[in-house]
């Protein structure tokens, strides 16, 4: 309980920066609720610019709300910037990159503002929209299944490849055997169809009309059907193994090894009983 | 086995109190089986109603067919809260407001009557389908089903942010490469394209013709084909562990020999009686 | 080695049964390989006789295989009879009404011929399809998974109430907010929707209009997209316990009890040092 | 390190094999990178040629380009053969095939290069795409995978032969009950509707009109739903017990118990030394 008034700047540093980068104070998790809201806000604002019949009618007060929130992430940027104890770290980290383009669009859109309705202006507009990545900061429990999906990488991009490949050779004989006149314009094209036929999303925009292109189309969705099965047990199997692998945590007292199995009474790295097994006896 | 006639009233709202919350008695049983044939006959007549049809022909039948099932029903609720316990806690529990949920409409229709065809009556109407809800009392297993999904709840829900989260980034970056001449008309209905896509349904109501849109696509169809294996193997390996915790948590009082299985009496590693087993005998 | 010509009839009787319902003999094998190859062929005949452009052209030829088809079959249908050890229980058996229901149809249609086009024609033609489930005799394999199956048969029977009574809701609630006008002209054509989307098939026949209803459409397919993972989950913790289950095929030489956990070494019922558990020390 | 100049033929033919067919030299990877680099090169090449806009344009371009990678190709085919250690054997494998496939539609074409648009030089040139096969060869995790699935093949193949069966007998189903003026024109056609409605893909090219087709078909999608559950269940539960059982086979020589960690040297239920442990030292 420091007195409110002449704090020394060093310690008005480490206590903003305990409120901004900590959640255990009650400020600190009030900061938090708010910068959620405060995303949450800006992205709606954002998605109801895009409605046209809104956007004409309520142009300025949008305009508006867009313009605080920016100037407000910006005071966060900056605040951040100053409070890091370690700033070209915080700068460089995922996170520093996400709040900064959270609030750089807005001010490139100034010097673009008077060319309209060009892709770039469009672009900048909708890049605000990964303001929405500042929530990743609260998604603690992703960790566990990003760590699992990271885990089992290899495994997922050979995976991914040999769905490329199928889809590949798919695509090329679906573009021989239908013929540019059914849909199937182009080899690119085709293997767009087999994606989205091997996926099981099936928009129905391409669909075989001969009857040979539809047995191959069976074929591609019973393939992508079962090969499902693939990514679904290789998380699942690495997961289970996760919880199954709930070792003791002893460690040995004669080699320092730690990490053993339930029912171990002696340490396999060097033969000594372990003390949890020593107490049972 | 009580006589007929003349019971005092206290023991007559414990036998009718045993009939309606009861499953073991056969009249107890009888009573839910009825109960069972009219929730599912109710909803029955309330979906024919809405076949416009059958709503000219048979007006007349449905509709005292609806008021006697709403009759029925309120003198179960009455019935309901006048044998409770704790008649409170029954009106305020997730079955005492379906069971009031189930009767309101019909009454509050009365008073609406003649406006018809407005929102507020359709409303009304739809809402008596609720009376569905009760059969949500007969589904005893769902209940293991639920506890593995609450288990699971914080991982589900930061894979639900996760999803929205993506859905909202691949949204407004279509919108962008897309654009409104192709169905994008607004970020919102990006989004909602977004969540047909990644969760492979694939309406095919809005869908990419731009080659960029189209590879974009296929990125989204593929993120949602794999990342379906992380709510299923988190289910999964919630479920395994469950499974295989079924192990007596008894301990040999010979050899310290934990984790046997559930039908054991002796110990499989030193063979001498288990706890559990003296007890019992 | 019998000889070929004055075989008693009790002993070809048990010859052809042994042929017909046997696996591991050559000869019975040979009559199985024909068999199946007889379906197959039987049922892409009427495949084909279902093709407007073939039925016209070929109208002679297809009737000619498909009558030659039905006298084979039963041919085979009265063998079976005769030769079966218990003639009622093959006939009431699941494969002895299969094997009814292949020819049945053929012979009913001889009575309803001049009647052409009608729907108890077109029934009676396509009926005769299941014979294709004379084919599950030889699909040995399946009865794990069936079994596995049947004994998460409860589970799986609450998912399904489960789905039945979330899609009623669901397509109620549709109904209301879409209307007739965009295509939900009926509970249970809202429902049929609703079974549509929460599966992940999305035809997109039906699909959201309005805001409020494109929003609704995305909880049901998030919805849809997360349950998957209870029946998969449900059926993969099924097949991992018995997979891991492989218990020990040791007999206790004092209690009988059979079925002990892989590192055993006394029964875990009545203590006594099992067999295997001997010869190893 | 040989002199660069007069080495002799042998020498330098194992040199080369060992550049060509082997990854742990730098030579190896850097001739890996450069062919990986020419194969997917030679696939952008061959879709962009199928996109009718850019066809024309770039006709001679891209024909040029294609003639060089078949070159390059055909040097790189004619090396392995003349290296391979055993040259038949080269040729007969699956890689020394997809290796001739990828150079031999391009040589074909020559002969058949006045008879433009016929479906025989369109496949020609379609067949060249599995030149990505070749790709293959540096997916060497895929051999886990592959694995598993051929272990589970069995499984697999009755799982494929009952939805076959299933989608035969719902689909005659259909073609009854919603007949040729909804769509289902034919047997094979309802067939291939059942398919499309089975693993969830729903192109909605087919859809069910009347009540009772709508009523099968969610009976259909329920199915497709519920039995993806089974391939995954039988894929995951091969790759759990995969996972589990890299237990070391080793029998502790003291008492004897068995199943230790791969990396355990002591018993961790008496302390004695694993025999393993006691070879490695």
């Amino acid at each position: 309980m420091p007195s409110n008034g002449s704090v020394e700047p060093i310690e008005l540093k480490a206590r903003v920066a305990n409120i901004i980068f900590g959640y255990d104070t009650p400020a600190g998790r009030a900061f938090d609720l708010v910068l959620i809201a405060l995303i949450v806000a800006s992205v709606l604002v954002m998605m109801l610019e895009s409605i046209a019949g809104l956007r004409g009618a309520w142009r300025g007060t949008l305009s508006w709300a867009e313009w605080i929130f920016t100037l407000i992430f910006t005071a966060e940027y900056i605040t951040r910037v100053y409070v890091a104890p370690n700033r070209w770290a915080y700068i460089k980290s995922f996170y520093g990159l996400v709040d900064l383009l959270s609030i750089l669009p807005s001010y490139l859109g100034l010097f673009f503002g008077d060319l309209n309705y060009l892709l770039i202006i469009r672009l900048l507009r909708v890049l605000r929209i990964f303001r929405i990545l500042k929530l990743a900061r609260y998604l603690q429990e992703a960790n566990v299944l990003v760590r699992s999906m990271l885990m089992a990488r290899r495994k997922i991009l050979v995976f991914f490849s040999s769905v490329l490949v199928l889809t590949t050779v798919f695509g090329s004989l679906m573009y021989v055997v239908e013929g540019p006149h059914n849909g199937f314009t182009s080899i690119p094209k085709s293997i767009y169809w087999a994606i989205v036929s091997i996926t099981t999303v099936g928009y129905g925009d391409i669909t075989p009309h001969t009857p040979l292109g539809q047995v191959l189309a069976a074929l591609v969705m019973l393939t992508g059907y079962s090969i499902i099965a693939i990514p679904t047990g290789i998380f699942t199997a690495e997961l289970v193994q996760q919880v199954s692998r709930q070792r003791m945590d002893v460690q040995c007292s004669n080699c320092q090894k730690n990490n053993h199995e339930v029912d171990a009474d002696y340490c396999r790295a060097c033969g000594a009983a372990l003390p949890e097994a020593i107490e049972h006896k």
